[in-house]
């Protein structure tokens, strides 16, 4: 595959390459050393050079004054530490010192110095070597977040190891740094050991913590510098990668700038040539995000449809409070997969239709009419006798429509201009088709609105779609979080947004977790089904009396194998239209319901802080649809455990929710934890808060003898729908 | 002892009281019921009485309708949710469902309609039954949380038993709630099991972590509702108390509004009289903060001299800035204990100081001239020879000095007008005296101060101050998380206080901790002496050429032993003056260096977000000393670690830094780690990332293959000195 696009490819000068050009005999106005170095580069094809920014010398003397000191010698210290002072006083380095020079700078302390250095001579980006231990991550990254704030422009990128390739070999070893000069600055130790052995998967597996290291490092780097987004990561390839990617996929949530590829990555093939370790191809591949690229260049497919949408945040669309414009009909009609299905369902749906006499349907919110012409194509097809009542409430659209009825349609439909929740319909429809989905189903108030075009649906009606259900999954995303965040208000972390996910890692993994209680990767919440078997509605007007059936609460456990940090929730949606012909971005089975769909993102639901989960932690999240007379809105809330193995069980332990959605059933719990939420009242928690149900003696005994220890929780995002609601 | 001022005692009237009297003949214009028992209450000399507000028919009627539905015979359940639908869209009580009527209130759902009549009734606190079950709180909080933005003032206190007692018998039963009416709303069940043993203390120990469960619960419920100032808590004490209440001491840092005692908490004496469990008692005092109540009684002590400043934030004093008012020198002067010993250390110097030639002495920073007056007693009692400089830079305050040298010292004193930093003084001193200390010792910038008077003082005088340390131990406290978070902007999260600590928890514990790394309770940060022995100055002007040398940094590991909230540190300092005399304010060894003085409070240093920390877990704190040329400021931040028993060691593990301070030592570390800071190079950090030292094997081995696990972490607060810093 070509990289253009994606990549370019830069080489890199060690101190040695310099040095040996420097000796060569050259012209008296010839290049400079490195001058001419880059400008052999630019000839074989390189985008850019890297190279080191000072020269031994340089670390000599400051090797001298600041770090030699012996503590017995006092004399000499003494004489350091002066030697220090006058430097710190007035720093800066001499000629001899740097390998790239026009001029001279004088800034603060080393670091600083450097950095100064690299910004006067117009460096786009510093590559700094790896803290030198994890004991010393926290200082470390203080500095780097200090030389952030003092610099305007340069980007900082931190050379890490992909994971400490030492523990392949089952013990802790020092590791081999890639190379002598392995960034901007100098310093890194050379290679002493030879290549390592590629692990095999079993080992892998059971050393998968290990993997977490060095991005552990990152992650307390990155946070002390509050996720700047000048700095980056240059992510050091030499280990050779274990063929399971899954395990190197929370790099894919990070800010991968560069990838460090020293000749001694590759390896020769069976015909000698050299190539990269299998692993580390696929790896590449996955950060070069080539899926979504090479998708993104075949038409048809989400990915080129939605091209500059990946980890943009969208505002939900509000169809019922906001009239829609022509251009954003124009851009949904666009899918061919949506409404293929939509024509499918209603084709059934008459086939299956009882007696012969005219079936009577109607388009709820029928926009600018594509469901009515798929609509009059399937009743074409099935040779059934029937007749259409079109019914919108956008006075814009309405027009497109009467134009579409003279044009096209003719009598074969009746045009009703009105809100189907108070509209007066003629007749009763036998089968009503409406098209009020949103990313995460109900988001757009379907329920609310076919609530009340139920009025004018026969009882044994069929509503298409018959059912949805809403899913979740926790997230990880650098990218994401900074856009959330980046919203002018705190409104802005606690709204969800439709995104087309790209640098994004789903935390949870399948499997009961420790505990053996936890769910899926992707969990459903609730459902919701029409016509409602449970309607209870006023006599007079036909309408629910109140909302409160509408709604929901649910409570998932999720299994988290690999340490991640939670930035939000993953939204999914899917929908039966009618039999087996639905709708679905639910990521394991879009392909098998309706593959190459193009209407919907997925939801993402932000957290305001980045919540830390170790590797085989547990996460909690509840979240609730809740609703007054005005407004619908989501509240979310999650939080952590860890499984302490061969501790003693305390009262401490938390038995994880059942893995079903709460549903609407009403066998389920009692009013505030049941679904749909009822009435609240606290005598009906006014039990045992330590009876069987929160304490059973099972959970003691999971994993053997294990127990869950709470670690850590969120705040409770959007109450009372402060900061994001629907409007009703 | 007496709680006529610490408490107000209140007595509660079940539905079976109330029921009984309103069967008993009454006058036609009788009070009703209720008001009756309330009358008899206030003659018997309670203060508040407590009552449910509700009636048996209310409960019937709700649980009928919302809780009843069986989800098999449908149609009965239709009937009772038309029922439930017809009271949601019009929610009201019968007259016969209250208490205690005067008239009728229409509000949304129960708890809401319950507490907006109690609103109604003007009734101050609504007492709530605790949560059904671990499983629930989130949504039993979210509904509180609801209520208490729904509701202007009415306060909310959830009643939690102080723990689960039914641990105290080794295995999980449920346990019994207090009593049938315990609260203002109905359905606690009634006990059905007799009394609880009290534990013994090995018992207690092992189990310790059972006690968390409920404030755990507390924590999830008050966390959800963001720590409203309206939330608080009633706490049950039935189950009989540990006499080691330290493990109780979490609650200290809560907002306890009620303690809820019914007889049947009360045990007989072998007099036969009612009397309260021991471990209840001492627990009732603590929480009535008797000792500091009772100490504030009694003069001379700080609780007295303070009063009124309990658990009020403070900004630090800015001497150097600001030139302060008379008034406060004069609060400072009252401090006896302070200015003897100033006058002992003074003594014991002039004392030791060798040869017969008069001595030289100076005062630095005399403000209205205490430690002039000192000076010249010690010199008098000493039988020396010597005279005093007295340098001040604040006009104000010389004045005064001008005043009291003409009437009282006359030419055994010589005045200097002038910063000490810069002013000349006519001979260099033997002895150099001053207070410049503050709450964590040097963040008055005393350090800074004393290198300018360094000019003056001979290489072998006395420095008295001679050195001082700063302290730091991680705490608890709502009240104080509240507090630091009221200010107006976000720098208030960011600023360090002055507090004197009162509702506040130390979470940490003595010990090495499950990884025998930690240090003890409270630990030693960093160390400044007078004079230096490293100094380093421009021979011009006798200054240091930069402030480097004053820069500290330290990094410490507490051991956790009770699950806590983490809400900030609290900074104390300890000073040698000369010899074995000293001034100190460290919680341990403050009474034996100096009982009772008065002039400083502890410091505190909040976090932004509130930091769970589960039982036996390890908090790594880093704090840094930072200055340039104009300012000195402080940046904190924290980390948590948890140790997983019997897990297989991986290249995670951390190895916590030694407890010793990183004092002012060139041994340790490099240029980022060790103390003081030096000049900051990346190279230095350049080494394998995973060397031995941070993954020594003896951490793998600690606790029996054990090892620390990355649980969460804070931000860094106040990078660069944003939001707080010390003016030089």
């Amino acid at each position: 595959m070509s990289w253009e696009n994606a990549a370019s490819i830069s080489t890199l000068f060690s101190l040695e390459d310099i040095t040996k050009v420097a000796k060569e005999p050259r012209k008296p106005n010839a290049l400079t050393p490195v001058l001419a170095l880059s400008a052999e580069a630019r000839s074989k094809g390189y985008d850019l050079v890297c190279l080191p920014l000072t020269t031994e010398k340089w670390k000599k003397r400051w090797t001298e004054m600041c770090l030699l000191p012996s503590g017995v010698d006092s004399d000499a210290d003494m004489a350091a530490e002066q030697r220090a002072e006058a430097w710190r006083a007035k720093p800066g380095f001499l000629l001899e010192e740097v390998t790239y020079n026009t001029a001279r700078s004088r800034v603060g302390v080393a670091l600083q110095q450097e950095l100064a250095y690299a910004s006067y001579l117009n460096i786009p980006t510093a590559i700094l070597p790896p803290p030198r231990s994890r004991e010393h991550v926290s200082s470390y990254a203080r500095t780097i977040h200090a030389c952030l704030k003092s610099s305007s422009y340069i980007h900082l990128s931190i050379r890490l190891p992909i994971y400490n390739p030492s523990v392949l070999e089952g013990r802790l070893t020092p590791m081999t740094s890639p190379s002598s000069s392995g960034g901007l600055l100098p310093g890194s130790p050379t290679p002493s050991t030879p290549r390592l052995v590629v692990p095999d998967d079993r080992r892998t597996e059971t050393t998968s913590g290990n993997l977490d290291a060095t991005w552990e490092m990152w992650d307390v780097i990155r946070s002390i510098c509050d996720y700047n987004t000048r700095l980056s990561l240059t992510l050091d390839l030499t280990p050779p990668l274990p063929i399971k990617s899954s395990l190197l996929s929370k790099w894919k949530a990070e800010p991968i700038r560069h990838l460090f590829l020293p000749s001694s990555t590759f390896i020769a093939n069976t015909k000698g040539y050299p190539v990269l370790p299998k692993g580390t191809q696929s790896f590449i591949r996955e950060s070069m995000t080539a899926s979504i690229f090479q998708a993104a260049m075949t038409s048809g497919t989400v990915e080129n449809f939605a091209q500059g949408y990946q980890d943009y945040l969208q505002a939900p669309l509000q169809p019922l409070m906001d009239n829609l414009q022509s251009v954003t009909y124009q851009t949904f009609e666009q899918d061919p997969v949506k409404y293929h299905n939509y024509e499918e369902a209603i084709f059934q749906a008459l086939v299956d239709w009882p007696g012969e006499e005219k079936i009577i349907m109607c388009v709820a919110g029928a926009g600018r009419g594509p469901l009515v012409a798929r609509s009059l194509s399937a009743i074409e097809r099935s040779g059934r006798d029937a007749f259409i009542y079109v019914v919108e409430k956008n006075p814009n659209a309405y027009i497109t429509l009467q134009g579409r009825k003279e044009a096209e349609w003719g009598d074969k439909v009746t045009l009703l201009f009105g809100d189907m929740r108070f509209i007066e319909v003629p007749e009763k429809a036998d089968i009503l088709i409406s098209e009020l989905l949103g990313s995460f189903g109900d988001n757009e108030l379907s329920p609310e609105c076919l609530d009340g075009a139920m009025r004018f649906l026969k009882p044994d009606g069929i509503s298409i779609p018959s059912s949805y259900t809403a899913h979740l999954a926790p997230l990880s995303s650098s990218k994401l979080y900074n856009e959330a965040r980046a919203g002018k208000d705190d409104k802005s972390v606690e709204t969800p947004y439709v995104v087309m996910f790209q640098a994004v890692n789903i935390l949870s993994g399948d499997g009961g977790g420790t505990s053996g209680h936890c769910g899926p990767q992707i969990q459903e919440c609730w459902e919701f089904e029409h016509p409602r078997r449970d309607a209870v509605v006023d006599e007079r007007t036909g309408l629910p009396l109140t909302n409160s059936h509408n709604a929901r609460s649910a409570t998932m456990d999720f299994f988290i194998p690999h340490a991640g940090v939670l930035h939000g929730l993953a939204g999914y949606f899917e929908a039966v239209l009618y039999g087996n012909i639905g709708l679905s971005i639910h990521p394991h089975r879009k392909d098998r319901i309706s593959k190459d769909m193009l209407s919907w993102f997925p939801l993402f639901f932000p957290f305001k802080d980045p919540l830390y989960l170790p590797s085989n932690s547990e996460l909690k999240v509840s979240i609730w649809r809740l609703t007054n007379q005005r407004q619908v809105w989501y509240e979310w809330h999650a939080e952590a455990f860890l499984n302490i193995l061969g501790a003693p069980p305390t009262d401490n332990d938390v038995v994880p929710s059942p893995r079903s959605a709460s549903g609407n059933s009403f066998a389920n719990g009692g009013p505030l934890f049941g679904s749909p939420v009822r009435s609240p009242s606290p005598f009906v928690d006014s039990n045992d808060p330590f009876d069987r149900r929160s304490f059973r003696n099972e959970s003691l005994d999971a994993g053997g003898g294990s127990r869950l220890v709470k670690i850590s929780q969120t705040s409770l995002h959007n109450p009372g729908g402060r900061s994001s609601w629907i409007g009703l």
